[in-house]
This record gives structure tokens, C-alpha cells and sequence, in this order.
């Protein structure tokens, strides 16, 4: 991890999570698993953390969001990089010029109807995530009330585009819809634009990250158990489970050993959050990192 | 205000402010305004405020949120009263027994989609207000994934109802619904649907609270000057300003002198939030309240 304060000395790219969880974050409100219980009375060895929530720069003054969050209101002030600017003239400022959206998600999409207030942005999105948002929901023309406010630019699988210096490639990983698109809707909808990993290259360094929401996500299927035997196990999720034959982990630790390779997007109830607890230890002994809000990575 | 280690004595009312600011909270995510910018840099004599939230009870047990704030998640992790009961065996479970909706503004609505889970809910909006949520936008369907997740009451201009041992009646106070909505969706819906006051009684004290958003919030029409000449004034933003002929303050201190009047919704370009201009000291010599995070009063 850099040192923040090496801040200014960064020539390459700028990773940072803003946001570690699953939907719904870490407490959850309406939750009193072992975990959210014992991280509310202070006695977990572990993080909270608010909804995943990825931020990239290749200047070190400029910002790219992957997804955005419901929390991102919070999650702008308890990073002063993607605060406005203290030194310019002018009052409404933001050094986040554009978001990219992976899919349709409510905890991948709900950060946009938070950044309103006529500030103009750009937001990358395949034509039918887009048709979700500005169709189906009439709340996102809050995003286009100035002429100029939202500037919408299609994703495609598999083609590459330009964006603040970076070169970013989706590719289609799922043809699953969100639940409250319904299945009639999904039926009008391509199945190859439901879901996009990122793959997203610096041209100077040739240094790459690879961005692979819902994929990665970290559950055990112990969560039935914890959730009193009435949740959904990860794989109903749509998650896939951190332990067992092709688990995350497995899958994870054979791939590419020189990669960095980092959880995030975590569910409340994994009792990996306890990091005094095997799971954890497991994790760490595969070689692999627990992501949590504010981590930074330099490529 | 009532000291919180009373809690368990209170036999009325308790109201707490959860949130106290107008849309976008302060600081705002794309604010340099003064009043932002000092309170970024530690300078302001003054306190940040999450967006506008009212919790009501009447028992210390169960809660009645006053509209749902896009800041609700973090407003129940400041507030232990609204998290989950920790001796139930139950590991889901909220105190929050319903929502009631003044009007469709994103602020007053999105928390609504913070509070999914499969948690059952009972929200209490005019059929115009719901209307704008469950057939104008698919993601509102996520309230509604297992049966009897959601309730829907409809409320009526001058129906008074029981809720959670209090009686709440609404008042419309406007005809006027959010931008969002359009010109020709709100032709099919009733004018005296769009926007209630609401005014709440505990039956056993006869002691009653009056909740009226939008129309008292604070503003004033300086706001234009601080936001570099290009901002609204608080008239065209839809608010009251609060100095001037027919401002809050003279409204409010007109207004029954035993009556205690509270402002919240304030504008993050407000220049009352520094308690040490002279602004803040007008409200407080006029006999009225600047409502912040947190505030609780008994009655």
C-alpha cells in the first residue's frame, strides 16, 4: 500500500476502495448477526465498512468511479481527494468527472441520484442498464435538469475506450438482470449487457487492474446457518461461496500467483470479517487481501 | 431537550432529529461554498448536518420515521434507539415500524430503498406520492419481494389514523410534485396529493407536534450572492427564505410564542449554520431553534 502522503509522487495508477461491503453495508441496519452485533458493541477485531465503492485515478486529479454507491455521500467526505477543490474560484467543484456502471444493481446505481445539484458527469453504461435507469425509473431525470448535466456513453463487451487517460474493456460476464428490472423487461433487454467486469490498463505502465463485481463477492454458505437458518446461501445470491471446491478462494489462489488479488463487495453476516477467526486466516495464508474502505493500491 | 439517560422515563412523545439539511446534505458532495469549505477545513463554528430525518415515538420501543432520508444508514448507525434489539433471538429486526411520506422528493424517498432486506415495512403516502414510487420507478419493486414485505396506507388531506398509539393528520400544503415526476405525469395526479404537513398527537398527554417540510425551510435569498451568482433564491428553490417580509422567521415568531419552533432542512449555503454570525443569533433572538443531528425533544 503507498503511503498517502507520497501522494503527489504517484506517476501511474491510483486504485482506491472507498467501500468494502455488500449491499446493504457493514452493520447492516437491520441485522444483529454475531457479526453486526459484536462490531456495534465494539468488541469485533474487524472494520465496518460502507457499500463497495471503487475509485480510480491516473492523475492524481481526476476521478473515475466504478459503480456508484449508496453511500457515497459519506464515502466523498471521508476521502478529501474527492472533495471540490479548495483552490478555485468557482463554488460547485468535483474531481469526479465520470462513473462507470458494471450493471444495474440498486448498491451499483443508487450513488448517482446523489450526485445532482446540476453538476455535470459522464456516465458509462450498456444501452440496457441505461434504459433501466432513465426508462424505468423516472427519477433519474434529476440527472439531466441542465442541458449538458449527464453525458451517457454506451459500454460494450469486449470494446475498448479511452477514459481520463486510462484504457478500459468490458466484458459481458452475466445475463442476469437485477430483480426489480422483472423477467418481461429482461426478455427486451440484451442478455450480453446485463453484467460487465472491467478490465482497465494505464498506456504509460502498461499496468493493469481487472474489476469483477458480483464475481469475486466474498460469502460463506455458512451465512444460512448465522442468517438463523432463513437466509439465502451465496450461491442464491448470485454470490460465489469463499470456501469449498471452486470457491473464491481456490479459484483465486491457482490464478496468475504475481497478481494482487483483493476481496471486496463482502457480505455482513461473513464471519471472515472477524479477524481474529480462521476464516480470515485462511484468506491472508492463500495469499489473498480483505479489502476494506480506504485501502490503496499504486500500479 | 431531554437528557438521553432519561430514555426509559419518557411516557409521551419523543421526537429526534436524526438528519436536520436540506437535499445533499452539509457539507455537499460538490460544494466549495464558504460555509463547506470551512466546515471541510475544521474552521467553522458550526455542525455538519446529514440530510433532513425525523424519528418519532411514542413508547422508546417502536419507531415512526418522518420520510426516509438517502442518509438513513448511517443516521440508525448513529442512533442506537433505531438499531436492532440485541436480546431478541431473532437475528433480523428493526425497531422502525413505518415511514410516513410527506411528498415523492428524492430526499424525503430514497431511504425507502435503504430499507430492503426482506424487512417488513408499512409506509403511509397519499395514493399520488405512491403512485410516483411502485408504477414510475421498477426499483421500488424491491420493497416488495416476499409477501407482506410492504404495506401501503393511504393517506388522505385532513384523515386522521392511529399509528403506533399516536394520531396523525395530514394537511396538503402544495400541489406542487418534484421535477422528476413532469409536467404530464402530474396532470394525472390529484393537486392535493403532492405535498402534507403533518400534525401528530399522543392521545394520553394531548400534546402535539406539527411537521411542515419545505415550507419552513431555511433559507435565505443571500444564498444566491455565496453561491457565486449563479444560484436560485430560496423562493425559487421552492423554500421560504427566512429574512425579510414574509421570511420564516417573521412567519414563525408571529406564530402561538408557547408553540416551540424548530428549523431543519437547512441549505448547506445557509449563513445561520455559523453560530457565530450574526444570522444564527437572529433565530435565537427571535425565539426559535436551529434543529441539528441528533436533537431530541420530549413531549
Amino acid at each position: 500500500l503507498a503511503n498517502l502522503s507520497e501522494y503527489d509522487k504517484i506517476s501511474g495508477m491510483r486504485i482506491k476502495l472507498l467501500g468494502s461491503s455488500a449491499g446493504g453495508g457493514f452493520p447492516q441496519w437491520n441485522c444483529s448477526c454475531t457479526n453486526c452485533r459484536s462490531l456495534r458493541k465494539g468488541e469485533l477485531v474487524g472494520k465496518p465498512r460502507s457499500q463497495s465503492q471503487v475509485a480510480l485515478s491516473s492523475d492524481s486529479k481526476s476521478w473515475i468511479l466504478l459503480n456508484a454507491s449508496p453511500d457515497l455521500r459519506s464515502q466523498i467526505e471521508s476521502n478529501s481527494e474527492l472533495q471540490p477543490s479548495t483552490t478555485l474560484e468557482q463554488t460547485r467543484h468535483t474531481p469526479i468527472t465520470s462513473v462507470i456502471l458494471t450493471n444495474a444493481d440498486l448498491d451499483h446505481v443508487l450513488g448517482l441520484l446523489l450526485m445532482r445539484e446540476s453538476q455535470p458527469i459522464h456516465v458509462y453504461a450498456t444501452k440496457s442498464v441505461r434504459k433501466i435507469l432513465i426508462e424505468d425509473n423516472s427519477m433519474f431525470k434529476m440527472l439531466d435538469q441542465k442541458q449538458g448535466q449527464v453525458t451517457w456513453t454506451d459500454l460494450a463487451s469486449e470494446k475498448s475506450f479511452e477514459i481520463s487517460g486510462l484504457v478500459c474493456t468490458p466484458y459481458s460476464i452475466d445475463a442476469k438482470y437485477p430483480i426489480y428490472v422483472g423477467s418481461e423487461r429482461a426478455k427486451e433487454l440484451s442478455p450480453t449487457e446485463a453484467v460487465q467486469a472491467l478490465v482497465i490498463e494505464d498506456p504509460k505502465t502498461k499496468k493493469r487492474m481487472a474489476y469483477l463485481p458480483g464475481i469475486a463477492a466474498l460469502d460463506e454458505d455458512e451465512m444460512r446457518n448465522l442468517n438463523g437458518g432463513q437466509g439465502r446461501t451465496a450461491r442464491e445470491m448470485g454470490h460465489i461461496p469463499m470456501s469449498g471446491p471452486k470457491g473464491s478462494i481456490e479459484l483465486l489462489s491457482t490464478l496468475g500467483p504475481k497478481l494482487k488479488k483483493v476481496f471486496t463487495h463482502i457480505n455482513n453476516t461473513n464471519p471472515v470479517l472477524n479477524e481474529n477467526g480462521p476464516e480470515f486466516k485462511r484468506v491472508h495464508d492463500a495469499g489473498l487481501t480483505l479489502g476494506h474502505d480506504g485501502m490503496v493500491f499504486d500500479l
